[in-house]
């Protein structure tokens, strides 16, 4: 719920004060919004007036409008400034794991450019130290600004660094404690800061139990501890076991919904997290490679039926039910291997369990193909079928079945050994290969039965 | 990264001190463990197990142990307790909407006597006013302690109010201005608190912007508003704009994840948010209405080839295809579909520009179409097949994959005009639909071409 609803026509409200340039107009409106929803009315707007809009805001409000920008809207804004304009005007009021995300988007040239130009050399240190860690690390996802006390200080000290360090540090939740080397200790929380005598030791009451992450820790590990242990950021270290950043939960709840918005679509054939925005091109390219993987499956099912086209010549009948078997096939198996890959995903499954996963599933497949094969048999008796076609129908869909469940749960499991993202395994992969298999069980088993 | 390694071998030793009693052994241990940890012991322990290591631990860690339990877990471990015991010695510890989530979990019987047993009535009328929201509210995510503050105290008294509610309230993040009639007036933040001179007043300095939502919103809306804003605690209000509670960050993190989980198995045709460890019997339950939709599919499949068995009789060879055909129907409808599913549930699709969408859905349909069906026909063309075969086959391919493109992009739409979740039209449902008229249009193009 905001201050003011977003929508068609305010936003040409909005767009008819700004080319009429009603200044005093705009700034009690700008004055209420929130910078992600001006970040939001920026998808509608041209770069001259989003860069009107931003010369109107205070310099803090502008960049906090920056970094809730969309990454494509983001580069298409900056192009509205200099490099120079880039680095001291935005990238002064920024959090280092902003602009490192920023200059990540940038070609080299400009990002080097960019941090060679900002005056505040120490932030600009902190920005490039960010850029060396492979994407989806913990050292790409933290920000370098952070409270950081000493184990000898007093609350006071305390207090008066987070003072000095409030307008670098937007949101202070909780200072960590270091030692001389800059070793982590612990940490206290702003509350106990708050109720604690002024000249209390932070070494008699910080807590020593603190969970922290390394810099080279993946994105999904950071993002399952601050989970586990409901933390608001988390402290990353470096191979000395020194404190260089943490994360925050709103960089965490972005990367979980991000993931699972990219599983989701890896499981629909749909690579490198599109939406319905992005465009004709990007969207082509990540949906044909999975289509292919699809035509050429489909090339070597009509192989598989080919060699079997004097038995089908015999049995036309069996040709009615290849699409059944099919799309049993396929739903079983996606449904066996999603389960495996999520599992995986959240190490509820460990490779100790292998053989028990497999029983369960193999059970939950024989339950299922025993109703649908039922179900079938019902059918065919109503419908006056041919007696030889449906027992051999239906006792394929239950071998089919039951094949399907042991794909659906050996592959996600033996790409993961394999140290393969067990993902790739759902989708148009497991469909395909279970048509393959399918089919083949089904014209042997046709093949055996009606001879 | 936690303080002690949880394996099976460090789960085989704490079991043998459990079963000798080793205090003195087990003490430090569980000292260096945190709730989540130990929590995650217990799906290991049995219950007189369990209740053994939760008589070792101090009352608030122990009630901190049992939130971060599994629902199914939780309530055989409180099977061990009286509810004298549930309603005295764990409940006070217990934040209001943990408490309620577990209440919700039991019988009516028992959570009533629960309630009435209760000593600390303020925190059992607390607990009973969440019960009667319905699911998935913001009034059923959200939690009776916060800070509230009075616009008219200084900064004395705030800090004052918080060292009271400091027990209570566990998180402390923000301070909420209310009036005398606890309407919600504005927030004022920790730091800010720590940092103002203690006779300032709350009214001077306090921030009036503020975004809140109402008990009645979904816990999509919350979600969705909190990821937006950034912001670590959400306050609640009621109709008459009171403040009655708040929702944190920890609590929409596991949201997002449920969510997430729960639409990729609806995706893969499992209903209703299941795990490998659940029984076989609600995994069989989950699934095989999913199966059931496809069988039917199926069954509808073999009547649409059976009404052209004629024509499949002349030129055998079309048989060869049917698998490709519905493959390819399938694998677009489901990128279609999800795509659009996911577009909806981020609000990135307004109704308004449906036209839009389906254009561009059907240039890329027509883009990967002709790929495909130029890939097929060089596959024709090299491996030697019939022209006339390969004509047909690679112009229906190309009218399924359209075809399919024009049915997952409209389905969810109209769905979600209707007030239906467009979840429910993706994985099984749309591939199901598309396979149908995916055969009836290849056999017609088929027996047009082939005569």
């Amino acid at each position: 719920m905001s201050a003011i609803e977003i929508n068609k026509e305010s936003v040409e409200e909005l767009i008819s004060l700004i080319t009429a340039q009603e200044q005093d107009e705009l700034l009690p409106v700008l004055e209420k919004l929130y910078p992600a929803d001006i970040a939001e009315l920026f998808d509608d707007f041209n770069l001259d007036q989003a860069v009107y809009i931003a010369s109107l805001l205070e310099p803090q409000k502008k960049v906090d409008v920056l970094t809730e920008l969309d990454d494509d809207v983001k580069l298409k804004f900056l192009a509205g400034y200099s490099n120079e304009e880039i680095a001291n005007d935005f990238f002064v009021y920024i959090d280092s794991d902003d602009a490192a995300d920023i200059l990540n988007a940038m070609d080299t040239t400009q990002s080097k450019e960019i941090l060679r130009t900002i005056n505040d050399k120490e932030h600009s240190k902190n920005i490039a130290s960010l850029l060396k860690f492979p994407e989806n690390t913990a050292g790409a996802l933290m920000a370098k600004e952070l409270i950081r006390v000493k184990q000898s200080w007093t609350i006071k000290q305390c207090t008066d660094e987070i003072r000095i360090q409030a307008e670098d540090v937007s949101k202070v939740y909780t200072a960590y404690v270091v030692d001389e080397f800059e070793e982590l200790l612990g940490w206290i929380s702003l509350k106990k800061i708050l109720l604690s005598r002024e000249n209390q030791k932070v070494e008699d009451i910080y807590d020593s139990n603190i969970i922290s992450e390394s810099t080279y820790s993946s994105g999904e590990e950071v993002a399952s501890t601050m989970q586990k242990y409901d933390l608001v950021a988390l402290p990353i270290i470096d191979a000395f076991n020194r404190l260089v950043g943490r994360v925050t939960f709103d960089d965490v709840l972005d990367y979980v919904k991000d993931e699972a918005e990219k599983d989701y679509q890896m499981l629909s054939g749909i690579s490198g997290g599109k939406d319905t925005s992005d465009t004709v091109l990007s969207n082509t390219r990540a949906r044909l490679p999975w289509l292919i993987v699809g035509l050429v499956g489909g090339i070597a099912s009509s192989l598989v039926i080919g060699g079997f086209e004097e038995e089908l010549a015999r049995n036309l009948q069996l040709a009615l039910f290849v699409p059944l078997i099919m799309a049993m096939a396929g739903n079983v198996g996606v449904q066996s291997s999603s389960l495996m890959v999520q599992g995986l995903a959240n190490n509820s499954i460990t490779n100790s369990d292998v053989w028990g996963k497999l029983g369960k599933e193999l059970l939950i497949a024989l339950i299922n193909g025993l109703v649908c094969s039922g179900l079938l048999m019902g059918y065919g008796f109503v419908s006056g079928s041919h007696l030889d076609i449906m027992m051999t129908v239906g006792l394929a869909l239950l071998s089919v079945i039951l094949m399907a469940a042991v794909i659906g749960t050996v592959v996600p499991l033996a790409l993961d050994r394999l140290k393969i993202d067990p993902a790739l395994a759902t989708g148009p992969f497991i469909t395909t290969s279970n048509d393959l298999l399918g089919l083949f069980l089904y014209f042997m088993i046709g093949n055996a039965f009606l001879g």
